[in-house]
């Protein structure tokens, strides 16, 4: 077995989507954690061009982009696939992974806002919310089928850290009213035996985001 | 045979590497040319997330996002595989797709320009650049060895996009003498017959980009 590595971050939900994958795999890693204020020459040297985590070594070559990773996972370790083997449905779930992966500022911008924008922020991550809760799953437990896979990987941020973003800035943004079906996705999701024992600590990220958000919305010195 | 379709748009660059992964599979496609400046109600009931082409359609079924379409276009039709067979060799495929995909406005954000901002950006494109001439073929022909492969269609705005845009601007960006490698990557890839046999007009795209350029670099009007 040649060795498996992950240079991340506890906060980074990037990180946290390789290592669940592995962990439903079965493929043991070794994890090291990277100071991302403080990047060390290592991380320079493993990704050059974007300098982020995580960071993926097999056999001593890297791959980063955690869903350039998770394709690569999926490819190597075929156990518990994590895509579906209908094509169609294949590429949907790109479809999807690929919509949050380039909005994702447009759904949590709000936690890097106050008053008004703060506002504006809120109603424009609720319309995109609207787009996933549109899609989301309706009969199935997850978003493509009854077993965990990519698609829920790349939306694990809904459960763990959209709720901590809203605790650390006050503002309601998932209502369950609103999204029944992404509640109900958060459900299902938490329960999984691998994400339910190895998720950041809600207080933790919470503190993490509160003082992320205080940077964000200091005023200016002048 | 179920049947195939692409809505697309003569001077789009996402556009091209599908119906050119078609050709280069030897798959027939219907191709319908889309008015992007007045969308149909077509194009908004396939795509209407982001209401873009190109729309992949394949026996009824709906695809969009360029990247998408090609894998699945690359796992449904198996003949003349556009990526490597190499887990390893996949994902750096991938990882430059997906490089010029998130940062194409820094590549070509020059032509919308004029005077202090245009020489700024013409600096940025060329950094840019600098980090796909390192990448780019040395020894080999193509990104992913001696065939065109789906990295080679994902550069291909280097081709034929960016010459336009440079000569509809009156800058040169991409200098021989800085950028040998992509120069002769752009060499090899318009010698290859179904890129040479087509591909959109250089005196058309010019005057394309001139119209572009007139429309971004107007004074707004008090």
């Amino acid at each position: 077995m040649e060795e498996v590595k992950v240079i991340g971050f506890w906060t980074s939900p990037y990180v946290h989507r390789v290592t669940w994958a592995l962990k439903l795999k079965g493929v043991e890693y070794e994890y090291q954690e990277e100071d991302i204020w403080n990047k060390s020459d290592l991380l320079l040297q493993y990704n050059p061009v974007h300098k982020k985590v995580p960071v993926f070594v097999h056999g001593g070559k890297t791959i980063v982009e955690s869903g350039i990773i998770l394709e690569y996972i999926d490819e190597t370790w075929p156990q518990n696939p994590l895509v579906p083997t209908d094509p169609h449905a294949r590429a949907m779930a790109r479809f999807w992974i690929k919509f949050v992966g380039d909005k994702i500022q447009n759904f949590v911008g709000f936690y890097k806002r106050t008053g008004e924008e703060q506002i504006k922020a809120v109603k424009e991550a609720q319309e995109y919310l609207k787009i996933l809760e549109d899609h989301g799953p309706e009969e199935k437990k997850f978003f493509d089928g009854d077993n965990i896979g990519m698609t829920d990987l790349s939306m694990a941020w809904l459960a763990f850290w959209l709720e901590a973003m809203e605790e650390a800035s006050g503002v309601q943004v998932l209502e369950a009213n609103s999204f029944p079906r992404l509640h109900a996705w958060i459900r299902n999701f938490k329960q999984v035996p691998v994400i339910k024992e190895n998720h950041p600590d809600h207080t933790r990220l919470v503190a993490y985001f509160k003082r992320l958000r205080e940077k964000f919305t200091k005023p200016a010195t002048t």
